[in-house]
Order: structure tokens, then sequence, then C-alpha cells
């Protein structure tokens, strides 16, 4: 067995530890599968003192970057520290030294990821990202290379744990969203700020980086719609159960002859479709490519361990590569320009709850609204009186967007329509 | 972009028809992707006149074995021609020739697995298999590289779709196995000798090649004990379902101290275990990493264009290989010789179903007999008359399989005991 191969690490936190871990439990066998082990040289903390997570020689601390991406003994670079200042800036540097990189920093990639992929080119190194996407699912590997024989039609995912939690607790407890938020906040299944988790920002960076690898083209995470979902209340789910649907956070991105669209909102999930049966903290990416069919990869999206799982696999493909001297072996795969197709320009099916008052010929007069707007009715279902007024749930079939925004400032306009409750988007049905 | 590569193709069946339609239809990306386009150069059939499934130009077509393994300027070869003969063959003389071999041949790899790697390796060139187990869905790659850093403490899989399907049709349908096997082979879903699907056999080569990668151990085909799926009834299924779970042939694969176990047989699954939803000929592979947690892998298990599509992926997989100078980059990885444990020293829990005489006393005679055997009961329901004689069905818990059988083989003596009439194992709860 030959010597020892150095890592670097810029930073200690979750996924660090993590890392720390698995190396030292499972070190000997990585070993043997490489033919050579992995060894932490130097990691990078902010605070020398502070208590981890994982017990680590104190010797490997360093507060100075330059302390790994100086030394020349180092050549891959693993950064789970985080954010987009100076992550990028180190990366960066790594990238100029000669070193490779394994990363699980989301929000870097969906926002400097064409800078990162093209400097990595420019050095003949690795950059690696499994672990950005879906914590310890692999999902980027399988993407990029075991399907990538296919023309991917569409990828729909739950990627965000923090939002399954919430909606799996309203949906079995039926408790209302800020109620199940202070809990998981509580509990530390959320965020002590939320709103990165909550509104979608999170699976919308995921998203960007899976519709990227999808569609061989480009996508930031301001390419991306998105949608939170904060405005769900229990009703929804419960008027979406007696439907046959389950209410998940999802991430779209598909393509067609007008584009790309990619967005991440709330949707109705039939309970028949894998993704319904995605509860609790997982995540499961869905994949439809021309060839293979229906897939789905499943597991936890977040953690310690599953993310460090993906960051040392990742390590290991990068020691492979330097052991064959084949760093940089596949590149960025962005090579086309795809256009981003317009919100008003998608297409799908639409739940609706409507306030009306309750009189006869209301009905007639919203379905004349939609009627005008091409908006078809696929179920029209009167729930429950409100003193005077109705609450109406619809279910439109495939319809444009734009007509269907139109149709509902119409409705608004109606002096009828006394409020329009809830709109939310129904997929994983037929996409043609 | 440099010249194209050439590969030999050893078949053009289903699968080998498959090839040929996804690298027409998507050549173009494909070639983008690895910066060179593919080339099918010759294709070996047995017979040169019989009417194909796709389109191909008949001078690619030969019946000489050597057309393609004696030719120099094809360092792929594509073998989908099945079987454990001539494909063990004409891989070895690939190899010999500094080919690499891209396959689909389960029955191959578990058996010959050993000796098929050892060639591979001496030759410094790639054996890759992706397509050998769950058709189009990344397994092979994402357990030998991205879960590489995980202890896997075990692999389940629902890893044939014909019984899948008969299993799923006899649970919606209410039919009994005869029944839907008959329809099911009309229909083209399953064989028309259909042993090897339903008795386990089919899943045990699969297992078997899962196994040897996820414990770095060479597990083969005869190691693995297998029971097939005839002997379900509708009522079993009913029972089960009654009870919160459904019925799969499950292949399963673990590890403990006392060695590797591989098995395929029929076996209860909790409703709410994400391998319970996995209907029809749909396959999944649920794998368990001590750093990743659950995971699962779903698809379509076989057909054309999804095995196809694993091919193809492995085939541009070699191609980067060949253009990095880097074939046989991962090679075998059973470095270890773990034994395999006896059947009778799994544990597991066991749903019964026994025909007893319906008398005061006879269900304390054979708790009494359980006892002996310390076979606990979980629980214990009679679930019918039969004229004078009442069906009980029992779970029990976590049992040595050899004391189960020591019980059985006591109550098979009682004379109250009429009849065992089913015994499955219970699977995907707690396992320690």
């Amino acid at each position: 067995m030959s010597g020892s191969i150095n890592i670097g690490l810029l930073g200690l936190g979750t996924v660090g530890s993590g890392v720390v871990r698995i190396l030292e439990q499972n070190g000997t066998a990585i070993a043997q599968k490489l033919g050579q082990p992995l060894r932490i040289k130097r990691i990078l903390v902010r605070d020398l003192k502070r208590h981890r997570q994982v017990a680590v020689d104190p010797s490997l601390l360093t507060a100075d970057p330059e302390a790994i991406l100086d030394d020349p003994e180092i050549p891959i670079v693993v950064e789970v520290m985080g954010g987009t200042g100076a992550a990028r800036e180190y990366i960066l540097q790594a990238f100029s030294r000669g070193k490779n990189v394994v990363t699980a920093n989301k929000d870097l990639l969906a926002l400097y990821g064409k800078e990162l992929f093209d400097a990595a080119a420019v050095h003949g190194v690795d950059l690696l990202f499994e672990a950005s996407v879906g914590g310890g699912i692999p999902i980027i590997h399988p993407l990029k290379e075991c399907l990538a024989g296919n023309r991917i039609r569409q990828v729909m995912g739950i990627v965000n744990g923090t939002t399954n939690y919430i909606l799996t607790k309203m949906s079995r407890e039926k408790r209302d969203f800020a109620n199940v938020l202070h809990e998981a906040i509580t509990l530390g299944y959320a965020e002590a700020d939320p709103a990165a988790d909550i509104e979608g920002d999170d699976a919308a960076r995921k998203m960007a980086i899976l519709a990227s690898i999808a569609f061989s083209t480009r996508i930031t995470y301001p390419d991306v719609y998105r949608e939170g979902i904060s405005r769900i209340t229990v009703d929804d789910i419960n008027y979406a159960a007696d439907l046959g649907y389950a209410i998940k956070l999802l991430g779209l991105a598909r393509e067609d002859s007008e584009g790309i669209e990619v967005r991440v909102h709330p949707a109705l999930v039939p309970l028949n479709h894998p993704l319904a049966a995605v509860s609790d903290v997982f995540n499961a990416i869905f994949v439809e490519g021309d060839a293979v069919g229906e897939t789905m990869f499943y597991g936890r999206g977040a953690g310690s361990l599953p993310t460090a799982s993906a960051v040392v696999g990742d390590i290991m493909e990068a020691a492979r590569n330097i052991a064959h001297r084949t760093s940089g072996r596949i590149a960025c795969t962005c090579f086309y320009d795809k256009p981003i197709k317009p919100m008003g320009a998608t297409i799908t099916r639409y739940y609706l709850r409507l306030i009306v008052v309750d009189r006869p010929g209301v009905l007639a007069s919203i379905a004349g609204v939609f009627g005008d707007r091409e908006v078809g009715l696929a179920s029209v279902i009167q729930e429950r009186m409100l003193g005077e007024l109705a609450e109406l749930v619809l279910i439109t079939h495939r319809v444009r967007e734009q007509n269907l925004q139109d149709a509902l400032q119409m409705l608004a306009d109606l002096p009828v329509v006394k409020e329009i409750a809830c709109i939310l988007r129904v997929e994983g049905g037929e996409t043609r």
C-alpha cells in the first residue's frame, strides 16, 4: 500500500465532524478500497478553543487558511464551512494551487457554479459536490454518469427535509403550520431563522444544481421560481387527502421545446406516486429519462453522517483520480445554453379553494370566468358552509399558468367571490 | 472533437436493440458529454437473416465472433447475449486482447465473477456491469463509489419484476398465484418457463452480485439461500395486510459478527417501509449504511430501454477511461474472505399459518412447543373455523431459524396440528 493521501478540511461543523468520524470508523476499509489511506492533515476552524462535536488532535486545527491552501502536500481540500464569501475565495485559491475540491456547499454552486467549474477546468482539477443535494443520497453521480445516456424529461424532488417534516406532521397530527414550525425549531429540526427552508430557497438552490446537470445547461438560483409552504392549511391537506393527494414541497425541473422550467412550490402529489410516501425528514429525487423511464433516489437529505457519507465518497473519487493522474476527469457538462421558460408559459393542473357567496348562479358565473380563459375544470366540490358563504374546492385540467392567473384576476373582481383562499399546483400525473 | 470510439455488440436481442436505439436517439448529446462519438462497428448475431426489433445497417451484422474480438479498432465489447457458455468465453477473449467489457449478464457474474474480474485485472481493462442488477436503476456505481465510505449493514431488494408483478396482482385483485402467473405468461410479463423468476433464482443471482460489493467479499449464486413465491396464497396476503404488512419476494444481504447471510424468499414487509410501496414490475434496492442511514434506489428492473440505459452509462464510463488511459480504474473490491452464515443461524421474525383441531387446550400445547424451543410469540390470531378445524395465524418475536425449524418439527408431530400451511419471514423492522 502506498503513502497516504492528505486532506485539508475547511470547517469542522456538522458535516466536517461527520467526515472526521467516518474516516476514523471506516478508515481501514476505505484504505483497502483505494489502495492507500486517507489522512486529515489540517482542519481550518474559526476558533481554536471551541468545544468540538468530535475529538480531534488539537495540533490539526488551524485558524489560518494558508496552512491548508499553501501546503503542497495537501492535494484534496474539503470545503464544509458553508457560505458564499470566504468559501468561494478559498476554493478558487485551492484550484489555482492545483488542489482538488470536494464541497457540500449548495449556496455557492447555485450562484457561482460557472465560475467555479471554469476555474477547476483551467487548472485540471476536480470539483466534486455529491453532498450538495440530497445529503447522503447518491444523485449527482448517478445523474451525471449512470443516466448519462438518457435525455432527461423531468426531475421532481423533495429536497428539503425541514419542510417535509413540517408537512408530514401537519398531515398526520392535523396541526397548523405555525404550531408545527415552532415545535420543529424547538427540537432543532428547523433553524431558528427558518426562512431559507420554509420559503423554498434551500430547495431552489438544490434544484438549480440538479437541473444544470439534467439538462446540460447552466441554471442558477435566481432562475428558479419559488413559493414556500407557510400558507398551507390543515384544511387544504385534508381536502387534498380526500381527493387522493398528499401536499409536498416539490422541486421541479422540466424541459420542452419552449425551454427549461425550474420551480419550487408546494404541490398536490397523487398518493400512488412514489414521492407521496416520502415522509418526515427524508428526501427523494424522482428522475424520468427517455430510456430509463421512472427512477427514484431516496434517503436522508441532511445530517452529519449522511452528508459526510457523500463527502467521503467524493474524497475517494478525488483520491482515485490523483492516483490515476486523471483529476478533472468529468468536468462541467453545461455545454448547452437553453432558454428559461417564463412561469406564465408553464403548464400544469391546479387545486383552488375559493370562499364564495352561497347563492344560485354563483357557480355558473365562476365557471364562466374559467371558461373565458380556457381553464377546464376537472372537479368542483362544495366542501362546507361558512355562514352565508360556501367553500369551493376545484381541480383544473392542465392549463397554461398565464391563463389561470388571468382567470383568478377576473374572479377576484367578481363580487360573489370573497376570497381566493388557496392556489396549489397538482403534479406527478401525466405531463404531456 | 476527436475520432469515434468503436463498440462491438455481442447480441441484438431485447437489451442489444435498446442500446442501438439509445445511441441513435441520444448520440449527439452523448458525444458532447464524452468529447467524442460512440459508434457501433459490428454486431454479433446468430442468424443474419432474422427480423430485428430495431433497424440496423445489415453490413454491421456478423455471425463470426472473431469479427469483433479480433478487431483491434474495437476497444469496447458489449456482451448482451446472455448465458454462461459462449458469453464467458468471448468476454475472456476480449480481455486477453485488451478490450474493455460492458455486460448485463447476472448469471455469468453470479457464477464466474471472480474468474472474470481477475482476468480483467490481469489485462488492466474494465469489466462494467451496472445493468446486471435492477435494470436501469443506478445501484452498482452508487454502492461501489458514492457509498464507499460506509460500512454497509444490509441490502434489501425487490430485484425481480415478474414476481413483484404477480404478487401485486394477487394482492390487488385477490386472484390466486396460478391464475395470475398464467396471465403474466400470456401477456409476456413472465417467461414461458417462469421457474428462474418464481423460484427466486434470478433474484438470488442479483443478490450475490450486490452482496459481493456491499461486503467486499465474493458471494456466488450457490451461496444464496432461496425460496420462491409459488406457495403464497391470497389468504396469506389478506392476513398479512390485516396485520399491516405487504408480501414481497425479498432479497436480503446482511453482515454481523458471525458472517454474511444472503437469502431470497417471500417476506412480510411493514406497510410503512419504503419497499412495501414498490409495485408492479418496479424494482427497488434498499441499502442501509452506518453513515448514510437508509437509502433506496427505485425504478424499472428490466426491459429493453431501461436496461440499455445502464449499459450505455457503462459504455460512456469505459470510453472515458480509454480517453484518460485509466481502464481498469475501479477493479474488483472483494478483498475480504468472510464466512457465509448457515441459514439455521439467521435470526428473524416469522409469520405462521397453522390448521389445528379446534379443541380446548390445543393453543396451550402449541404455545408449549414454541416455549420449549425459545420461540416467543408476538401475536396469535384465530382467523376462522374450517369445520372441526381452526386456522391460526401467529407472528413470532425474533428467533434463530434453527429454533423455529425445531419447533415446527415438533408441531408437525402433534396430533392436533393438521397442517403447517404457511411459513414466511417478517423483514424490514428492527434488525438488532
